[in-house]
């Protein structure tokens, strides 16, 4: 094999592997954390602002981590430095 | 194997798993969350309307995750840089 | 082994690991959300038509992922561009 | 190996491993929700045909997935497109 | 290897795992629906016969997802294209 | 290796692990099962005859999984269709 | 390796595991029985003499599917007819 | 490798492996059966001589299973007609 | 394979793997902070603005181990001294 | 490699696997009972002869598994007939 | 592959890995403390200063194996003995 | 690989592992049932000297599943016949 | 591959990993007994200076499991015998 | 490969890997015992001392687990015969 094929073989495994994986953890986390503030609104209705709005704060905390492995997997797809050598070479 | 078995082998695979590993977690979340809605709903039942506004902003939030990979996956398959250098060269 | 071994015997491989493995985490999450959804009629039968249909609602959510996943497996087995290039070339 | 014995050789094992973890998740999951059903009939008596119908419903969207992955796996032995070309050509 | 060899090893393969795996899950559903059942009808005896009636529609329904690959095992080992393919030609 | 070995040791290996995998399941569901007939039958002695008799017929249902497994385990050991043809060959 | 080594030592390799797998799921479920059995009988003495005939038979309901993994290992170590094939030829 | 080291290399694995793995489950299963029956003592020290009874006869069939690999293990090293076979030859 | 192909090949599939492993505990931990914080404004909630000040604390803190793996992962791609090594080399 | 190393090599390992894996089931298990123990004498002081007799007896019982491993695990390194046959052949 | 190579590919490798890894169990411990220092807040709001005292020691505590992992992961990439050795013979 | 090398590099790495993996079980068990022992005597202090007494002798018998590993892993180092043989040849 | 390249691949994997691995449980136990903690202070504030007390003791004690990889870890890169020799050799 | 090459290679990878799995299993059950122990003070605040002296001699008593780890590991480095054998001969 050469260069081109490796790089590029491994390219696309690893921009699928770390979205997909990456994206496991956020989705559980999320699906966790709004569970509880629905239980949490059954609870105390009248809280209910404050519970929304932390929980928006929350997720897109939570969220910023599945995004970390999106930029990684676009990066590895569309700004690879290492592609960039090898196709270019 | 030349480049173009190899590429289009990594793609095809890549694409699968990509899409089926990162529809788990969200499924397994929303039905988590959903799960909790109803017991909100059945717990209070005035508060139906914040509870399921809440519950489909939430779940549209965890869907995106599915997304992100549903997107990776047609971007391999359809708009995949790697395959359009090698089939293309 | 040629191109067109080996491509035909990945998108067999991943159609059928990709409907596999993306039909269990909708089936779990739905099988969780209906029977909290019983459990709820039980506790709270005049919210019967309320909890059902944020059910439903809910269920077809869960259910895309599983749709993502066989779009993606029929794709691979009847809309394959890389079986398309390898066979027609 | 040539192409014939390896398409029928992923045919097959894809076939197989298709439907058998298909077919985990739709059981675990239906068996939960069955009995979630029958606690729920416990508690609410009255209540039987609204749970007993709704379970139904539920389990056949559950069922859907299970069948989702036996078409395929009927597909890739019966009408298997990859195999139709190498054992025709 | 010949393809006979092949094909034959792995169509025993694949039956034996098929339905050796397939019959996990809707052992352990049926295993939870029926103790779910016990309970129940220790605690409404006298919904025993309502309880009963839809406790084995559901293992019933179970059961089918067993079968599906109770099926393909017996497909693959008397009924196997792929394998008459090989050995008739 | 020769058609001769190869299908008799997958033979071998398939029969052994289809029954040992095969019997997990329906030992831990039957397990479960009982268990709960026993706890069932401490809360309400008066039910034994009911809890009893639905208990059999459960159990009856589960083993059946069991039996599938070592029906095909018997069929590769003692009527295996690929061994009579290679070692008839 | 020639056929004798083959089938000898699959068929070891085998009728080890196929008893030693066979066997963790009977036990479970038996030690889980057998525990519930006890917390039953501490709870309704007036019952044991049910609880304990229960017990016994769910049991040899429970032990049967390690029977068969147990026979199916002697099968394999004393009535072999792979071996009988290879070591006789 | 010739025979003799083939058939006595798996010879020794697999026996140490069936004992190791086949008392796994024998240990937990009795671990848990004994530590309810210390809590059933606790709670109805009057029943203690009928919980006594039915744990050791419990005991004894749970064992039995550990028996049955310690059976195949010794089987194995001292009775193996694979080895008597190549040993022999 | 020259040393470029592999210190890319190993770099790319290091740089993916590290952040999407690395932001599996951060969500999870995460999520469950922030369920836990949404029941407590729910029990408490005169202390919601103690509670939500160590909650994003607590956040921060956690959300550095996502960081040092996002970190290692940029510095893999744009700052890897043994890929500057071999490719000026 | 010739028989010694292979025999030898294989013995050493096994010996201590087994006896690894095969004390890992007994402690877990006798820590059960042991912590169960001493929740009953806290619950019944006045039952502490009959509870600890119970669980020595029970605790020896399980230990008998570990004892069947070392024995296994003693065999095969002082007493190995398969080492006995090719370091004296 | 040369020495280069070699000590290249295990040290890129080395360093993502041990960062990820090492940054799993922190997360989640840091996750389950904080999560428990806001339902103490919530049950002893008093006492919040003591309680967020020692949470935050508690996690400059536990947050102290993570940055083990940084700074073994740092000294790979940045100061490797191994590889000055290597680059520099 | 001579006979020197395979027997020596086994008898590191079992060594190594059967004191790493034996040493799982024992200390999860004695945490478990020191935890008990804590709580035994926080519920009732007088019985303190029982549950102590009854606690190290428990321990005791949990640790030498540990000394089992233990003194094999040494006997595998200091006191190997295999080694003896082969170093000694 | 040369002596030196395998010394110094194994010594950088090892370091990593074990640092990685040790961490684990170290940072998850001190964050249970830390979770526990703040409960028990929550529970008896009058407490809290014995319980931080023993809190921190015992941390110490589980953190110093952690600092036996860390001192393996750093031995292994900075002081390894098996290095020296082959580097000096 | 040389033997001083693999002598020393699996030694630094046991060593490492003895010392990072058997730190695991002490860690957690110290954790365990920890929390306990402070829930223990919770609830028995006069009984601190008599709490407080069991808990250290029982976390010396999981930590030996450990130490044999360590001990065993620093053999392997330091005191290794198999290596002083072919490092000296």
């Amino acid at each position: 094999m050469d260069s081109i094929s490796i790089i590029g073989m491994v390219s696309i495994i690893t921009a699928g592997i770390t979205i997909a994986v990456g994206s496991i953890a956020p989705a559980l986390g999320e699906g966790r954390a709004l569970a509880q503030a629905l239980t949490a609104i059954a609870q105390q209705p009248d809280e209910s602002p404050t519970i929304t709005r932390t929980l928006f704060v929350g997720l897109a905390m939570i969220e910023s981590t599945a995004i970390y492995c999106f930029v990684v997997a676009l990066i590895i797809i569309f700004a690879n430095p290492f592609w960039d050598f090898v196709a270019g070479g």
